[in-house]
């Protein structure tokens, strides 16, 4: 949850976007072919940190989204048509700091860049094939002639290995959209292969309200076994990587707003199963589908809207309360990273009549977890390479022990608007007012901290493991 | 998705229904029997096709379903009473051509046949346990005395093997209900014994639109070993075989329907997860569950409803988009079917540090898969007798490459209207207006192919393993 | 679903509750240590009986909820802000008699005491961790102060154990919520620790209904094998007991109903996947989620409500049928206890080619499963100690066969009011109306039974494995 994150000022830079990629004598070779072709260039990304929106630097303006560990596509406007290019391609993926996936993505990343334009925009999009394999690009919930569904074999050939083919349509629906192959699917998503697409109101719409924050991701999730990079793709149910646009906690960025802002957060499932998305602190409202905007009398309160598979849920809220609020997936193992699934469980095993049997089904086993599993939150385990920890992230108050798709929701009195050139900046932890934090009961007449005590972490005591009450006067480290 | 059909025309014709069934010397028996017992003839289904929906022959008029590779089950009208006649029995179904299951159903089919009423009938069941066990039948959703509610121990003793029992209510609410045992039932519903119901309203109802095409199914699913034909009834999770009415794809009719018709289709899910049906497209509101008709407010545009186990979505939408239109289940292994769910990921292995592990697990094992999956929907693997291939199917521009709960809603402007007799005959791959299909990018001034074309599956040359841009113009296909 | 309660009469009895546990010196001498303190006293339950609601002794009036095999936690009030005391320990809970399982809970039981407050309360919870390891309380869906949300490490440090911590806030928002430890929280919730909590409308609310009948319980999992008593905490998916408030079939109380009551349901999901929560013989609506109330004109018609996990659904429905009626989730495998997961299917396994392969991989396993599995609920299997049978539960018409999330609701004319001393209890079996109960046919001119027939179980035939059709004439037990 480090803030690891660069941010461009605004309006777009293509060249600086791909200042990265120009390094390379393979991607440099590939623009000189597709400009031989007359195919705009392939604008890449090679790495994970949130880039600040695409203010569009033509056609009709609108207000853009914040793709969380993401990017926007720019385009190219030709004849009044905006011609964007997407290169399907291995990438790697940072998933978090200490771990990086071999994965399939496009122009660089995976998921792809976020693709905005504006209802009635008439769109051309170029599409390079550089997997292995053939592919196709789907667009998920538009409004398109039948040809350009992309379903392989059902309504186009696929495209081969090498090749470049162009969709053309017209953004007929304002909506949040998805776009991921329909070519031997199954793995391609299990690899990475998708992306988020925005279609903006053309005018004032009376079922989309102006916000004054709009942020999208991805669900998608991986079952890469600890030590390795690759996903492997034919596992249904089993994943050990949830994630959101391709990133685990600690690795997903923070969403930064200010007090009282109304707040859209467009999350889309591109998973095996359904994720209940969680905030904490707030209620929100599901103002939309990816079948469109959700009349005013179909909406209702929730603190959990459980997204299905391949649904798009576009969930709004006013963010009046002040505090660094969780936000994540429900589902307990959702919150953790690879490892662990397989530990059976020690708590209490000393007075366990399976005490007997576990050690003889599992000589020498470390007796971890013979108290919980929080410990692992503070132990310093070796692992094997180019593997999360399971339970990890530190916050003010110490370990975190999460993963996996969590994040948090930071609201401040003093944040900068959106359309600030800080205005996505992490304002760091919330300092919390006198008197407001939980606090440890030490008899009447005490009083509470009033901030995080930075030193907390540290004096913590190993956890007894009899059940022994502390006397807590013996515990220090809260004012009083 | 050959279309192999037998559509009767129109009117009911219980003779040619149970033709078939009258050949075999035992069904002939038990008519006989249950004659002696005035019983309502068995009417009995022998396979998989789509039955031209029932008209009425007596009662109040409606306008009939149609059950999406299946039928519905004719009535004895008696003293103004429908009598129908159920009998559950071992049945063999196809699930699609090459493959036949050992399933448990009613009338020789699994599902069973669906069962129209009006709201307001006096329904009088007759239910034949042909089975090695006990049954009993529940009808879910339905408003009736407790004694009727099928639930074994609780609202009445179960059927033995070789009894018939009689079920008596009056279907007091309209709407969409499912029928199943509720005796042993993990292991009946996992054998297939299910069905649907339907009770049309008596009059207009501000709630119940009047559609153009009313087409239902169940949701289920299967483990059967690869080579096998018996379900196993204790799996919880790891299904093997996504179906559609006991149907997978390519065995799943197609949904044909007229241009600017408003479809409504019924989907109940009886399987043991959720479900998100999803449409290429279109947009389409959830107007009904079995629970009743959802207001006009409490609606919302979807692409995408989740529909959870035990509930039945009734969706509506305008077929206002040509063409031939994915419908499926968005999970992507449920648009799979057996094997291939234990196969390691060998993409890109050549270069991973993986490589030499997996030769040492996998001796001998062939490289199948190096560059993804999509090579198996073209390679003619040897299959066990009696397994569907993983992905297949073939379409207008070649393999399709799927499975499971796929089909497609096939929208024309010359489809006859439903109540004609050739309403629902298959139209044939849907022909593309010119320059509408997703096409390869030869450089500037080359146009598209208007129309599919039927060499362009064989010439595709076989996809390299090194990422090298193949020159566009030595691809040959595509007009230009 | 023996009827084994134990109501108090109404009125708060703090003494009476605690009882129990003062038998114990380690309560004992708990109590004297908080009393030193000037904590509240830390009441305790040491059973699963569904005590009655509690009226509240002090603060403003509401009517209460009542937790089904659950409790309410007595408050104590103190200068106009309610305290209450939440001990985190290891408990004994009986799943169902004859199985008591290891847990982690609050106060005794898990899931520990539902909390009940009024809109506007001032509301102290002391939290005392007996647990070997460090916890958290989060409030889930509550509006408070960021640092009383309950997530370790971002809003407070962890409560160490045999650390008592003090949570305040005011109870702003009516609602129904939960609460659960935010430290190690896949472990602690998979052992149990969670709980229930309601603030009642301070006053009239126009889209909060007056209710009848009050009722709420948490839907939990647990992955406890055949013989043992403590849960596999890393288990994702393959749970084997699937509970209400920490109880399977036929643990489970009966919901006890007045004729034509206004019924409301509140259910929580702390489980790791979605629970179809069904109704048998009524519609229901879901009037509001732990986001607050559901708006009218947004409500619609269900008989099957599918709970994301973390989400809060509240139920109601008029109960205007008479009968017992069947109320549970609607996967059939939750509906089942452990063991049974892994039996392979022997359905007709005489004539199945796969009959010698299976005797080859399982010498010497016993045909049981040869018809199906309905012969398990009748059988006397030997099952290890600690262990419940998979399907169970006797009913007025013999065998249930079921387990799990599985109970139902009593509708019954002279069912006392809710207020009523005896306003919850058991009424027994219905007795169903002359001509009410599906019958076995025997020709025509005979008729029905009128009422359970209690011999009927025990005259059944055992089932016949060859499929012949027995002689209705010769199975005896039902009138004529």
């Amino acid at each position: 949850m480090t803030s690891r994150r660069h941010f461009l000022s605004g309006a777009f830079g293509g060249a600086a976007l791909t200042a990265t990629a120009m390094a390379t004598a393979a991607s440099a070779e590939r623009v000189r072919r597709t400009s031989l072709l007359g195919l705009p260039e392939p604008v890449e990304q090679s790495h994970a940190d949130t880039q600040a929106p695409l203010t569009p630097p033509t056609g009709r303006p609108y207000r853009p989204v914040l793709t969380l560990n993401g990017w926007t596509l720019p385009w190219r406007m030709k004849d009044g048509v905006k011609e964007f290019h997407l290169v399907a391609e291995p990438v790697l993926r940072e998933i978090a700091p200490g771990m990086t996936a071999r994965l399939w993505g496009y122009n660089g990343q995976s998921p792809g860049p976020t693709i905005e334009v504006v209802e009635g925009d008439r769109v051309r999009i170029f599409v390079s094939n550089k997997l292995p394999e053939v592919t196709t690009v789907h667009w998920h919930g538009q409004r398109l002639p039948n040809g350009m569904d992309g379903v392989s074999g059902l309504t186009q050939p696929p495209i081969q290995p090498g090749e470049t083919w162009v969709y053309e349509f017209t953004a007929r629906r304002p909506g949040t959209f998805m776009y991921h192959p329909h070519a031997d699917e199954m793995v391609q998503m299990a690899m990475g292969l998708m992306g988020f697409w925005v279609t903006h109101p053309k005018a004032h719409h009376p079922l989309i309200s102006e916000v004054d924050r709009d942020i999208c991701f991805l669900l998608n999730a991986y079952d890469i076994e600890p030590g390795a990079s690759s996903p492997k793709v034919n596992t249904m149910l089993d994943f050990n990587l949830w994630t959101w646009n391709s990133r685990a906690f600690p690795g997903i960025d923070s969403i930064n707003v200010r007090h009282n802002d109304r707040v859209r957060i467009r999350i889309g499932n591109l998973t095996m199963t359904n994720h209940p998305i969680h905030i904490h602190g707030h209620e929100f409202e599901v103002t939309g589908t990816d079948g469109g905007p959700v009349p005013k009398t179909a909406r209702w309160p929730e603190v959990t809207t459980d997204i299905g598979v391949g649904q798009m849920r576009q969930i709004e809220f006013i963010a009046d309360e002040l505090g660094d609020w969780a936000f994540h997936c429900h589902k307990s193992h959702h919150t953790m990273n690879a490892m662990g699934h397989n530990v059976p469980n020690l708590i209490g095993v000393k007075q366990d009549d399976l005490a007997r049997e576990i050690n003889r089904l599992v000589p020498g086993y470390m007796a971890m977890g013979e108290t919980g599993m929080h410990e692992m939150t503070e132990m310093d385990m070796a692992l094997p390479d180019n593997t999360l920890p399971m339970m990890t992230g530190t916050g003010p108050f110490g370990a975190i022990g999460m993963g996996g798709m969590f994040s948090t929701v930071k609201v401040r009195k003093d944040q900068p608007a959106a359309h600030h050139p800080d205005g996505h900046r992490d304002p760091g932890w919330f300092r919390h007012p006198p008197s407001s934090v939980a606090r440890l009961w030490q008899g009447e007449g005490t009083s509470a901290p009033t901030a995080p005590s930075p030193s907390h972490p540290t004096d913590a005591s190993p956890s007894p493991v009899e059940l022994t009450v502390r006397k807590p006067a013996g515990h220090s480290g809260h004012g009083h």
